[in-house]
This record gives C-alpha cells, structure tokens and sequence, in this order.
C-alpha cells in the first residue's frame, strides 16, 4: 500500500458484487407461484437451471458487438432477447409483455453477497467506488435501490461504449473519473477480467466468489495471477486498504 | 401528487444544489494566501467578482458545442479555457500549470446550500435521485465526495452527450434512467432550465435560490411557469412529495 496512489475502485458486478443464479432462483419460483396455474409450461420451471441457461447467452450476446456485428446495444435489451429464446427452450408459452418485461427486470432485483454492502460502505468512506460492469444504467441504479449499494457513481455500460474485456471499457471509466489507470483497482471474481484491467494498467483485486455458479463450481476459484490485493470479501478489501 | 407516478429526482447541480459563487470567493481567497507574495496580480484579486467574470464566460462555451462549432467536450476543459482567459483579464500571470488545475478543479470542491444534503437524502428514501447538470463525471463526483451529495447516479453530461438546454440532454436522461419523462421531475433554481425541461413532458420542481448571484439578485426570484412543485428548498420539496 505504501507506494500506491488510489483514489477510486471499480466493481464488476454480476457475480462478484451480486448473486444472479441464487436471486433469479428465488424470483423464478415465486414468478410460477404467481402465474403458473395460466402460463403454459411455468409449473415445471427448474429456475436454478433456467438462470444459467439465460445467463449462458450472456457472453454470446455481447460478442457480436465486441465484434462489430451490431451496434452497441444496452443489457436490458440482450437480456430480453436471450430471455425469449430461453423461455422457449424451456417450454414456456404465453406471458405478456409486461410479465417478460416483469421477469427480464429480475436482473434489477438481484440479491448482495452477505458482505456487498458493509464492505463497499467502508470503501466509500475513503475512496470513490463505481460500477465497472457490463450492464447498463438503469439496470445498475435499480439494482442499487434494490439492494442498497451504496456507489458512488454507475459507470454504466453506455458511459464507456464497450463490453469488457475490451480495452475501451476499462480506458474508458478511467477517462470519466479523470484518474489514471494505477489509480484505479479493478475488483472482481473473474480472473479474465482482473487480467484484461491489469493489461490497462488499472491496479487489481480478486475476491473470490466460490459459489456463483453453485455447488461444483470449477472455475474462479482462486486468484491465477499476481493481483494488486487478494481478498476473502469486501469487507476484508477494506481492511487491507486502511478503512 | 395522487395522480403522479414519479419515480426519479434530477437535478440542476450548479446553483441548485451548490453555491458556486460563495465556494470560489472562498477558495479564491484561500489560493491568494498561499500563493499571492510569488504570483504577479494574485494579491489585488476581488474573487468574487472573479468568480462572476468566470461564470459569465459558461454558457458562450457551452453555446459552441450546441451550435456545433466544435465537438462535445466537457467542462472540465471548457472551465479551464474561461480560467486563463479570466486570470488574463484580472492581470494574474505566472502560475504553473498545477496550480491552474487545482484552481480549475475549485469547480469539485463547491459547498452545497445548507439544505441540499437533508433534502436530497429525505428525496433518497423514496425515490431515485440523480444530476442532470452540464458538469462532465468527475467533476460531479469529486463534487458529491467533498460535500456529501448523495447521488444515486450521476448522469455527467458525457452520459447525455448535449448541454442543456438542447431538448436531447433532457431525454436521453430519462432514457438512461429508463423512465417515461413524466415520471422524472426536474428540480432547478432556473426558470429556463424548467421551462426546457417541461417541453420535453418532464415534471417540475423550482426551488429558488435567491442568493446564488449575490445581493441584488433581479433574476430567478420566483417561479414563472406554471410548475409540477414549487418549494422553499429541497427539505420543503421532499415533504410536499410525502418523504
């Protein structure tokens, strides 16, 4: 810490600041409760199953505009394309706009990790924390009434113009908080996107999220390369930082 | 209020939420101590004249920009291009290139009126709230750390890509936010700023600030439209929407 210069931290999100495949389970089993008698297919409904389903279109959909193959397109709008399709392949028929509106916005109604909140209110006191997430604006700042995160500012997809990992992305959150990258740490559960940060030059911390993907989780489970911080939750980020 | 269905608070920030004048009068007068014996004409500066000469030069900037006479560029930059033409016309020369930034950068360390932090929180608990003002990402979140604004998120003007007036930065804002206009009330201290805002079917809120130019003030002093809400200051407007 000695000779660091920090003055902000960036989040990844899905994942590491939020539970998306336990809160998706929870709002999908209740989304049967209140509709399944009427909606085809909805009784049978695995949620746990159907969230990783959808979220497996995740990368795909983002792609294509890494690509260049369409414009870019805020998350809201992937996530309501890749939910049709996945309704579909589950057999669901019949919902509403407003009902697929409804279930598309559970990714604003998405629970904290039990330490999200303390940690990320000790790190506010002592520097600004931000979003550094893929998903856009409104999602983010309905995410954050929700549950109570307490950012600083939502550096929402659309303020950057890129999906991570690309470069961009992370250049550009950077140019908004007129900070340079070494001042800035990148925290997440995800290896890959600590790495591309790092090739920024943005500082890094990992905080593992062992059981994003449920039990038999394979993947992310350890920090793989030589990170700026190494931590168990936010709450000890915050501690090793001197809040 | 029965039949509305507000759901977020934007906010002119410069004026509305924070005194601009008093701050740099202040600071002005605090760079001149530091400094004054070293730099040539710093000891003779009347900074509160300073800066109104200053501001004055704010909205022909911006006016380029909307005329399209030079691309989008944040007032971080704009400030700066009005600071040297200020500190030439007060007959300050000599300083270094840091401490022209650091004066620039007084814009972040503007103090908020005595009721702007109470009623922005009371206006939290209920609803979104949000800056729908010029001032670029880092400005208005260094401004939020330094007086304890309580963003949820802030819709820098990069966010919108257009200085108010134009009818765009006030749609896009509701676009990000995800909100019909009629759900987002614009809160200011500025008639034109309202009446702009109104044209794009966005609620209202006038709050005046009859200090914001000082003694003798003739502009602003009362509401001259027909608006949604017109309040004392912000606690008054949190308690007229039930907060």
């Amino acid at each position: 810490m000695a000779d660091l210069d920090i003055k902000a931290f960036v989040f990844d999100v899905f994942g590491t600041v939020v539970d998306w495949r336990g809160s998706i389970g929870r709002e999908g089993a209740a989304f049967t409760k209140r509709l399944g008698g009427r909606v085809k297919g909805l009784d049978g409904v695995d949620w746990t199953a159907f969230a990783v389903a959808w979220r497996r279109k995740y990368q795909p959909a983002m792609q294509k505009v890494r690509d260049g193959e369409r414009p870019f397109t805020i998350l809201d709008v992937l996530h309501r394309e890749n939910l049709l399709e996945t309704l579909s392949e589950f057999g669901v028929e019949g919902l509403s706009d407003a009902e697929i509106d409804d279930l598309n916005h559970v990714w604003r109604r998405l629970s904290p990790w039990p330490d999200s909140v303390e940690g990320l209110t000790m790190l506010k006191s002592k520097y600004i924390i931000a979003t550094q997430s893929n998903g856009n604006i409104a999602l983010m700042v309905n995410m954050a009434k929700f549950g109570g995160l307490p950012w600083d500012v939502i550096l929402g997809a659309e303020v950057v113009g890129h999906y991570k990992p690309d470069p961009r992305a992370y250049q550009n959150a950077c140019a908004a908080l007129d900070l340079r990258p070494d001042q800035v740490v990148m925290s997440a559960a995800h290896n890959g996107d600590l790495q591309a940060a790092a090739r920024q030059g943005l500082r890094t911390a990992f905080v593992p999220r062992p059981n994003e993907h449920g039990p038999g989780q394979t993947t992310d489970l350890a920090a793989e390369d030589d990170y700026t911080f190494v931590a168990d939750n936010f709450v000890d980020l915050a501690r090793q930082v001197g809040v």
